[in-house]
């Protein structure tokens, strides 16, 4: 396992997006990383602010947005164009040759539109093949795919696909041919044991001790389906999942979770 | 020359693709073409009427368009997000493995915001560079690269560059590789004598056949800039560029007009 290359995987999601000061640092941050490298991004604020301009509403059933048409036209045009090509055009300023990906390109990443059960998403898409080898040939190259939130159907749909879930699936896909590291950079420095204590961080979480903190509900609600994508990640053989502000990267001293099998 | 394999540069314009049916049937003879090729897209009607929906004013000065920084964010969102992800999922539908690019992807075209004369034209930029390494190796693993009429200064910013000399620079640029031809699709059957009469096509055009075609005031002026550009071309090694329908492509009966050299 360890005559691997390590392969870093980046997710950053809104609130770094939203903020373009904030932005800025996290790509000088990740342009300094050295070796195969990806970058995921979320959406932020800006779709919903287009959709608002455009007179578009925004449906949402049981609490969840749901992805029409329209709304799937405007992610695409706002994630896959305004967000991606900013981002990559500033990482080309920074020396990192950036090419930007959604699903369809190079057949990258394959979903399947999810079933209607009691609620129809609409074009929400769950991943079910990821096809590794034009990324691996452009990583080998030295060129750092970054990938926006679509996905699809191999039969000419896009589809809009968690971005957690992006990175966690090209993870996972990876780990054969390296030793994988995920990286999920939020506003937090990490999970925390007291949500309102920013200095409640917990440093090291392995699968045993999270069934612990579970059972002694010390794990806020909203953090539960990424912890459970982070294990899920371990599970298919990721070697470590970190989670904390985009400084975990570079600074070895540096406060964030570390998530492991064992 | 013979000995070098051939590349198709294919551009394709707003008629075809603001034509949903054209579009598809247009895709599907792309699809097609064998051996290495490269598509590039234009922009379309969805741009002005996205910019009506959100209330931007076009701003025109002498009749031309300015890329003001909002008109450069939405031809963003439209030509890298919308029109190009909408054409990449729909080749890969068709089995024809695209890949989406900007200039700014795998840092391919570097282009140089337009000085201010007399005219500020905003945002705009005339190509300075194609860097052909990335692009090759995609071509060479059977992937055909889609291009949006969108580069970038290599310093961070994006810049609104027109669609045909995008397709003109790429096939100058692989012109020492490739034995080039270039495919201009349009909404006419090619260069016509008569620009009333769709039979009236000049079905060959050399270089001194193209001057007494000047000399006779046979060229319509609207045509003038694309067959400069495709002089340009032809005077910078490509091997022949076309003019016409997308028909041209595959049917050898088709008539279009072919430019060369002599």
């Amino acid at each position: 396992m360890d005559r691997l290359k390590t392969l870093k995987i980046v997710k950053i999601g809104g609130n770094v997006i939203d903020d373009f000061q904030e932005l800025t640092s996290f790509l000088t941050v990740f342009s300094l990383i050295k070796g195969p490298k990806i970058l995921v991004h979320g959406g932020g604020k800006s779709a919903t602010a287009l959709a608002n301009q455009m007179g578009l509403e925004v449906q949402m059933i049981e609490g969840r947005r749901i992805t029409n048409a329209a709304t799937l036209e405007l992610i695409t045009m706002v994630y896959a164009g305004k967000i991606n090509k900013t981002i990559v055009a500033q990482l080309q300023a920074l020396n990192c040759n950036a090419l930007g990906f959604s699903g369809a390109d190079g057949n990258s990443i394959i979903s399947e539109k999810r079933p209607i059960s009691t609620i129809d998403y609409g074009f929400v898409g769950d991943v079910k093949h990821v096809e590794t080898s034009t990324l691996e040939l452009l990583l080998e190259q030295g060129l750092s795919p970054v990938f926006c939130a679509i996905t699809h159907d191999a039969n000419g749909q896009l589809l809009n696909t968690n971005a957690d879930t992006i990175a966690s699936e090209l993870a996972i896909a990876f780990s054969s041919q390296y030793k994988v590291e995920l990286y999920y950079c939020f506003e937090k420095k990490g999970v925390l044991k007291d949500i309102n204590d920013e200095d409640s961080v917990i440093q090291a979480i392995t699968q045993s001790s999270y069934k612990e903190l579970l059972d002694a509900q010390l794990i806020f609600s909203g953090m539960l389906p990424k912890l459970n994508n982070c294990f899920h990640a371990l599970d298919h053989k990721v070697s470590k999942v970190c989670i904390g502000r985009p400084e975990m990267l570079l600074n070895s001293e540096a406060i964030f979770t570390t998530l492991t099998i064992q």
